[in-house]
């Protein structure tokens, strides 16, 4: 469809989908990274919870950087800012979990996140996806936004069977329970650029870490 | 027109369109630079959402660095201030996300803004324009202040037909979807000065940045 | 049983029990390490008391690195982020603070958490167990998970024995005075990987730390 | 006249004009430097829009170090005090920015502020002189001080033109549309010290900044 | 007695006495240090006040050092975490003062705190004890947990006399006028273990202060 | 008078007066230096006015260190501390500006603080004493606790001009202008100790300040 395969035909957006006082709806989640060092900047209206979860995605993809084929540098070389138009709405809550993670790793990979997916899901830290509400409106904004394939957090499978066969037509709904399952269905197979070369950071602007150096001891991430 | 030919005069300067409760008014978006070490100062009692465009109008100018031809350093060793006078009005929406970018690239590229344009329009991180409201207002006050051409998003086109045609005389709209059409529209093309001299470190000033140093792990832009 | 085993089948995930309005039940407190610089991180809506009982045990683990087998360079070098679902419920109080201890000493020594054993008990710094709450309600909730081992402050005996002995059948009570009692109980023997080595950090990327850097003299741990 | 003579007869103050509910009244702007690092530190229980306009102030001088002749060390290697007496009345609004500027530019050009000027007015960060209130009040005033010229925004001049012409017998109204007419009328021509030696810095003491260290990438000054 | 003797039974701990709405109790503060690079970590739901005097101690001891015994690395390259159990019961005001200085300075001389002794006083910085209200329930609470001797603050003599002498039988009032009396009272004479061993830092990891580095320029200790 | 000879005995504490509903009282400003960064740590549950006061002092010690004769390294590598007891008495307002002015003298250059002399008024950062409130309370409370000399603001004359002269009788009053007088009256000319050798820093300990470090652009003292 138009409009989800031109936003994200560059890595690092993912469609999400939103459940609203009105109805369901499909979000972009919009990811860049620019050299830095380590921040996580995130903008459009987040509440708590929501920052709470961009901070989960972001300490995921940090943790499987190998597996994903991530360099380290890219954590801590550059900054990754997400955004999440519209910019006047207030968001939250958790269940946007699977798509910042999922546009954070299309982000660090290069994988682009294919344009016929959208997904809906709460995140752990540990990789579970955990089930969330509103779904039949989600499921229905997706297929009106022609969405071919919705992923769904495994215990959210009652929620689907309660919706009339027909109003699915067309629509394929994959159920996952951890987080690989989610970016195996969602990102293209091949990056569009090598990701070792887009964060390489040349050798005279690289510098060690400072231990313990001026990070408060805690940090809460909202 | 005088006074936005004057205000806009020296790179840096955008001429956007703000909706009042008693009417639409021009407003100036100011940025200057100074030697610092990449921060983005805001001032003119600016609202939440409208910091957060700041920061995606910065976010975005960075990201695109190569492409403007801006030298990264002018992100790392220097700091840039954004203020919109006046300096008590509060100020608040997503709507001059346009302006702001445009402000920035101007004062980065050298290149002036044309003191013929107006604009109005939210950015998003990945480069988008979308609607904004009190569209008949805003252009109604471009017309008054002088305003040859005023830049609008496209999905904004409905309101203007709404307008009576001959409200609109000698005023040129033009749609843009995307921030690098609101740039070829907006600055002019050559640079009053280059870039690359402007924004130069001397070798003895510049350091390799510290890889996770101080900087706290999630940054909320507001 | 099948859910505690699976989410606590790598280091770093510890079984906790809950008081809640309508019953008790078993929570997982997550860990996951990444490369940083000391950083505590905490998400879960985590109210003041309980961000307070996460810092007790990070400093707990911290000052005892060298008897439990840990390198400093884990503190360090890396960044802990602990995360306690579901990410929308707000949680608070002193009662996570073994299962808190757990999933830090687990992650920081590479030993499991057994799949067999919950826990609920306020820690002090200085390694006592303390009296919670809730006791009849945990211990239930426990049973229904399937959970065999239960992990109860000494001072807790009596809650205990207000039970009804058929209640508590099949389930196996173990009291505890300090913190070291606790993770004798709770983490295998054996680590899974040998932490000296998932903690290396290569010596290019090492750096002393800077006295009375950029810290502030007073942290607060909410 | 005594007061304001005494008062700005070393460089770095300001004479500025308040509007309050018992008429005008003249307001001095105390500036100092000490050495340390870039730091403007602003006291004198100053509201929100007051501190921006210490901001622009500040950012002003430093964009325009170079034609001030400034040395750049006077913003890297010193940090700056303002205070506005008296310390415990509260102060707010836009309209001590010229006389904010002129402390500043004063303390760092080392050019005294003339004792027979006061000043009210706006400005912008791109170096605009924008109208007042209270211009009756503050002007009477003034003249009550034993000020000469009182320097006001070229806006203004519709207010004086309301004022019956014998109550600002002996005073002299000189009008501004731009900071750097500001400064052209307040200072004296000659400094009293050489900035660049002021300001000097011995090399001993010298460091390269760090690029994108520790500064938060947002600065909101207020 | 058993529970005061066990706590303290390593240096760091010392025994306060606290007035509640139900009567004196007893209260422990529990100090511990890692390697860091000086920090002071507050736990325990302790309020400004009770923030405030455990900043005092902390400047307290690291002012007297030298005469204590105690390398300045202790206060350069190690945390400090001060916590008071229980973790969810706020606590307030400056009676604390002379047990968190006793606990820190234990921590730190490596010089036990006798189990035999109590105590209760506000500090001043340059060493005075001030006294504090609720003397008779602390002292008849210090009683009861088995407490020898109960350091007072000199001026609280008189509430001493107020309660009848039997009350007090077996119970040792030391009366104090300056925290060195305090010292001299409460901590055994030997250490238990060298503290310029304990906090002794490799070369390798040591490295000169930023002067004026990252710190602002005032640090409220609330 | 005892009280007032031994808290000052040392440099460091100067003896204020304060007004309260119920009288006036002296009050005692301690100050204390420890090795640090150049941080002002406040205490004694100082409201904003006071905190800004304190911050004034200190710039004004800091921008006259050479005429007091005090080693520049005493601000950037020693950090203050300065308590008012008592520690949970709230206190607010500006007129203890000349006693903290007058501790932070004291420590620095090493010569007490004459235990005869009190004192009460605002300043400003360029070094005037501006006149303060409840002098007459003030005045007698300096008389009660035996002290010989008040200094107070020129311009409280006429306050004193109103009290009854026998009142006054054994009390000798010095009015004050401007912040260098205070000092000569208040501190004794030789200091106990060379602040040249107090303030002394090894070689291997310094280190240059970072340009535009860690430090926001705008610092408010409050
Ligand atoms: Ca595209
Ligand atoms: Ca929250
Ligand atoms: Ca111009
Ligand atoms: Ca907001
Ligand atoms: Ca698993
Ligand atoms: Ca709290
Ligand atoms: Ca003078
Ligand atoms: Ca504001
Ligand atoms: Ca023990
Ligand atoms: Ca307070
Ligand atoms: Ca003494
Ligand atoms: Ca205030």
């Amino acid at each position: 469809f138009s409009e989800v395969a031109e936003r994200t035909e560059e890595p690092g957006v993912a469609t999400g989908l939103a459940w609203t006082p009105t109805g369901g709806d499909i979000l972009f989640i919009e990811a860049s990274a620019a050299r830095g060092n380590g921040r996580l900047i995130l903008t459009g209206q987040l509440g708590d919870v929501m920052k709470e979860s961009a901070q989960l995605a972001y300490s995921y993809v940090k943790a499987h950087a190998q597996e994903l084929g991530i360099p380290l540098d890219a954590f801590r070389y550059w900054d990754v800012h997400v955004h999440v138009p519209a910019g006047a709405v207030p968001k939250d809550g958790p269940s946007a979990g699977v798509a910042l993670l999922t546009a954070l790793a299309s982000l660090f990979t290069q994988r682009r996140v294919r344009h016929t997916v959208a997904m809906t899901g709460e995140i752990t830290l540990r990789g579970l996806v955990l089930p969330v509400g509103g779904i039949k409106e989600k499921v229905l904004a997706a297929k009106r936004a022609g969405i071919q394939t919705v992923l769904l957090p495994e215990k959210n499978q009652k929620d689907i069977e309660e919706i009339k066969p027909e109003s699915l037509e067309g629509l394929e709904i994959t159920y996952v329970r951890r987080v690989h399952e989610v970016l195996a269905q969602a990102l293209e197979p091949e990056p569009v650029r090598d990701p070792q070369e887009v964060y390489h950071v040349p050798e005279a602007e690289r510098t060690p870490a400072p231990a313990n150096g001026a990070a408060s001891s805690t940090v809460i991430a909202e």
